[in-house]
């Protein structure tokens, strides 16, 4: 692919860029351009991407100087994938499942339904084998992915009325990403993905019936909540949303160990920011949202939380049937999810219920 | 308080040490002294002590040489925190509540029964104003902390024989630390702190009933499996003990904003790692007890639940009434615990819950 074609004509630094060999290398100052999914102060995202680029200019002493180029700014949203695997762009901070058609692998480097929560990732990804495959997946295209972030649990969505059945899905115009949208599409609901922007005018409008996006925070900042009145949980499509830094693999190996240990911690060490960042938010605006009377929370019927599970783990293994390589990752990311469940069952899952059990009647 | 008396004077790296002043200063490069409370190897404690001081140590390209104390190889265990508030060491990387003596209010930055887990006390310490609170408290003891890791959350612990009603704990001999001690004691337990080395031997001599230690990786490694057939869970106790790398104040403010910025990204990446690590260990750990029909997993009963709670509660108020600061602590923890649990509701509570009913019949 031409370094040109990815860039953006009309846009100034674009094509200044294009006219020199990158990484620009000054007086021991390597600037490194950081493309993104994101508008730049998109919370949580946005601002993650800049957070990292600065911790990572910051703890280098400024040697590698990290530049933020957000969405459609130096390249058009999801081509960041191919900017960086072809040295136009230097690094990318996005969300895997943007770049799906690359290898469905991907989706397992991100979220997929009824998969693991942020922490068991993590889990996976450090102590697990996961990090071996994910640079098997990414290497292929000359990629170097490292964990840099996460949403934590996602919501269910926003619906313009109460649904309960599995029938209700039929003829549902749904927006929703991923692998998730496959298992509403067998459910008979017609699925499409409209940018965030588009979202609040489309339910508004009628031309859609139902939307997920993240979670309270992030809804609360889109206007969600005045676009419909019927909020469900839990994003079973996306329970831990991963975000990753991936570097260009040339650039990567010309880096010095310092340099590389470096940004590996800064990508760690956000993934701590990130996950706190969502909770504290996540809180404070689920609060703002049951306060409104006029907005019901629900949680999906038992009936459907079935059949979203028996769909999901069919479409997985769909999915896994792609290839050699998706399969191995498929392998991997399933036994790590079967003894983390059975983990939680006296971990996390345990002691959640033990405390809403414990302090309600005090 | 005298730095020598703080020292062990067999140690002949402690007696070299307590004649130069400290940190020693040789051709730029500083070397700071981590003391902990852990042995050298102990898994997830000691190495994790060990990975977070060569992340300090690699980061600042050996600027800052951090060389690692094990438990009683520099000062004795416990006396970490006088070692480094005075002076005499640099750093301490413990859990907060060894230290409830020096003020309660520690005991809010460590763990407290039925408190936040890991990722909810993470979002309090970074966006909820818990790390204002820690610096309030630690200053006063001429102290800089710094959230670097958690165990997630504990396991109830081992006991021998099943125990179904809170009038089973009276005059029942448990080994527990920390405020849940106080809760088992007001329930007529007589509880006991052992060191993690005892623990084996006094259960299986009968000299103890019960004893809790961290979870199944842990307990694994530290046999507790031949000691009790009866493990009970979740840990109400410990929903996840926080880890700190707590700095010499003066030392602090002496390091250049650089290495500041870079020891706090270490710290935020090994909070990131360690709890990777005890999901996956854990995991693996508790398969492997449940694969022995002798051990009963099994979980409190809901009467029990209920007592812990409205103790817990009871326990947490009178802590609170001890003196100022450690009300306001109290009072900002709580609320943020408020917020979490009725986040939690909609998040990896739900989602936890959900994934199992989803799973389980497919």
């Amino acid at each position: 692919m031409n370094r040109r074609k990815l860039l953006i004509g009309t846009a100034g630094t674009g094509v200044a860029a294009a006219t020199f060999p990158m990484p620009a290398i000054a007086q021991d100052v390597r600037e490194l351009k950081m493309v993104t999914d994101w508008p730049r102060a998109l919370p949580g995202l946005g601002t993650g991407a800049e957070r990292l680029a600065q911790k990572i200019t910051t703890m280098t002493d400024g040697r590698l100087k990290v530049t933020v180029y957000p969405a459609g700014s130096l390249v058009r949203p999801f081509q960041t994938f191919d900017a960086v695997s072809t040295g136009v762009a230097d690094m990318y901070h996005s969300v895997e499942y943007y770049f799906e058609k690359k290898t469905q692998a991907l989706n397992f480097f991100a979220a997929v339904p009824y998969g693991m929560t942020a922490t068991e990732f993590s889990g996976w990804i450090y102590y697990g084998g996961g990090q071996a495959l994910w640079d098997e997946v990414s290497g292929r295209f000359g990629l170097k992915p490292l964990l840099c972030g996460t949403t934590g649990v996602q919501m269910g969505g926003w619906f313009n009325h109460e649904i309960t059945t599995p029938e209700g899905y039929k003829g549902l115009r749904y927006r929703m990403p991923g692998l998730g949208a496959e298992v509403l599409r067998s459910m008979g609901a017609t699925v499409v993905n409209l940018p965030g922007g588009e979202i609040v005018g489309a339910l508004k409008s009628g031309a859609i019936d139902a939307s997920e996006w993240v979670g309270p925070w992030l809804d609360l900042a889109l206007g969600l909540q005045n676009a419909a009145n019927y909020y469900y949980y839990p994003g079973f499509h996306e329970p831990g949303t991963a975000f990753v830094l991936s570097v260009n693999k040339k650039l990567w190996e010309s880096l010095t160990p310092l340099d590389r240990r470096i940004i590996e911690n800064a990508c760690a060490s956000d993934f701590t920011h990130m996950l706190a960042e969502f909770t504290a938010e996540n809180a404070k605006a689920l609060k703002v949202i049951r306060s409104d009377s006029r907005i019901k929370v629900l949680p999906f019927d038992e009936q459907l939380t079935k059949t979203f599970g028996k769909l999901s783990q069919q479409i997985l293994a769909d999915v896994a049937a792609k290839d050699a390589l998706t399969r191995k990752v498929y392998e991997s990311y399933m036994a790590f999810l079967s003894d983390a469940m059975d983990l939680e069952d006296t971990n996390d899952r345990a002691y959640l219920n033990s405390r809403r059990s414990a302090l309600s009647s005090t």
